[in-house]
């Protein structure tokens, strides 16, 4: 049996397809759910996944955190733009001392979590995922899908080593709630690693999430469009380059065969549209302060300016501004 | 009498307003034109201007420079996207030894001419003009118009002190016709400047032309809508900054002041298209390796990157590549 209880902070296409996997596999997870709360209790879940389709009919759905049970994981399945109803959300699953679990796109996009349960009792990660809401309660899982986290050490260690934890839990014991998580969805069916270094992890990721979204959204192409122009790609190496240079000034030493790597895994990539292409196509907001914001302050704040990404951040903010 | 003989290598918005000047003082003048041609055989040249309305019938209408006579001076009023024709249209006008007037947006954008008549021939201007054709042989001039124009000294001089005159004119003969045609416009009523240093004049202009012609494609955005958003103002003055110390590793000093005057001045403008912005609007080439490419190329040279300008500048290549 599967003692450990998981509530899912925003259901859509991460959250819900995790969480879905997890009550699979006879967790008990509580789902948040928003515009799809009456749909997801009457009809259940649904989701279309390489790993398997599932009807999940009978499972627990929340219109408010305040009705869900104490959990020892909460699963943050949010954008970034909508951080600020943490402060509402968080306080009641995890009011018996229960873990976050950050899967949001960016840097140091934990910090919104860790003001609200405390920095030592989270964790971040990120998911090499491609997965859409396609209906109320409908998710198709079309790719990917692998989770690395790690614990969260706070803004200021964004870089390097651990700073140490104040006060509550331990490192020694937040390891061995990391890797209790990892055990937890290795066993539901999601490939999963714990790692001991988040920022490593976070700025990896960054080295493709900041040219392919923000190329994607401001020059309106897909990344088969921006791989196959000349101009474009050298565009796209040259902040990749810039991007591993911010990290080595934050103290993250990212190997220089990542940068060829990176485009010639996204040259063999089917034509894909980035989550910040789609969230611009629908009018949504984007989350170019987690993802280049972020990231473009914390290199600064260790003395390297990222100036190509800090032009690309500011032509998002306006598109951003002028989309909505 | 005017005894000076000016050509008008294409009598579009700039060069038929310039030309038409001339015109209307006595100076005998030879347009180029295209597609025009027989419109303006037939009816004349209509200009509506802020300096008098014109509409000039008996003029030299010339569908190809063979036609022509040699001139004093040729003036270049095409596009640097068009400068490959200038092979073929330079060599008749100036077969006797007469001097060519770039007046073309960009840095060493007189090279093209300057291949083909030899470096001691030719003058570069800038010109602060917002005029535009609106029908066939009807130009409408409705602000501005000044020309500050200097000496060429080739691509290697772009920076500070002159480079000697190797042969052919003597820098004091091609001061005395520079002095000669300035006299010339500001006779016909065009106010203009001669200049001893081509490049300040140049990178002056670039300051905005750079940031403003690109950001207006790229945001799609109004001279107005760049200057009332605060990242995408932000960023105008980054780039803005950028390409001052550009100009200053090229050994071209601009003082400080001119960053605050170049914003200022835009935010009193009157929402303007520029004229990167109606030729991409227009789907006509832009002319991104003039006014970003030479200069990236040319502060690089002298060891300094101008990374806002690249990322720009690759943006506009594949923006113009997929927009024609």
């Amino acid at each position: 049996m599967n003692t450990q209880r998981y509530a899912i902070i925003g259901a859509g296409a991460l959250g819900g397809l995790y969480g879905a996997m997890l009550a699979r596999q006879g967790f008990e997870v509580h789902f948040l759910l928003h515009s799809d709360f009456d749909h997801v209790r009457a009809y259940g879940l649904k989701v279309d996944s390489i790993w398997g389709d599932m009807h999940l009919r009978d499972i627990h759905v929340h219109a408010s955190t305040e009705t869900m049970p104490p959990c020892g994981v909460s699963l943050i399945g949010l954008k970034t733009t909508q951080n600020h109803l943490l402060a509402e959300l968080l306080p009641a699953p995890t009011r018996d001392g229960g873990v976050v679990l950050v899967l949001q796109n960016g840097l140091n996009v934990e910090a919104d979590s860790a003001a609200i349960v405390g920095e030592d009792r989270v964790f971040g990660g990120c998911c090499f995922l491609c997965s859409n809401k396609v209906g109320p309660g409908h998710i198709r899982h079309i790719d990917f899908g692998k989770i690395v986290f790690g614990q969260y050490r706070g803004v200021s260690s964004t870089g390097s080593a651990a700073a140490g934890s104040s006060a509550g839990q331990t490192d020694a014991k937040m390891d061995s709630i990391g890797h209790q998580i990892c055990d937890d969805l290795n066993a539901a069916g999601v490939p999963t690693e714990f790692s001991d270094n988040l920022a490593l992890v976070r700025w990896r990721k960054l080295m493709w999430n900041i040219p392919f979204n923000s190329l994607s959204v401001i020059l309106n192409a897909s990344t088969k469009q921006i791989m196959d122009d000349p101009n474009a790609s050298a565009l796209a190496e040259a902040v990749i380059r810039e991007v591993r240079a911010g990290a080595a000034a934050c103290g993250v030493e990212i190997p220089e065969a990542v940068i060829e790597k990176t485009l010639e895994n996204t040259r063999k990539m089917v034509p894909y549209d980035s989550s910040m292409r789609l969230d611009f196509l629908n009018k949504r907001a984007m989350e170019a302060e987690a993802i280049l914001g972020n990231p473009l302050r914390a290199a600064k704040e260790s003395g390297y300016e990222m100036s190509r990404v800090e032009t690309l951040y500011h032509q998002l903010r306006y598109i951003d501004h002028t989309n909505s």
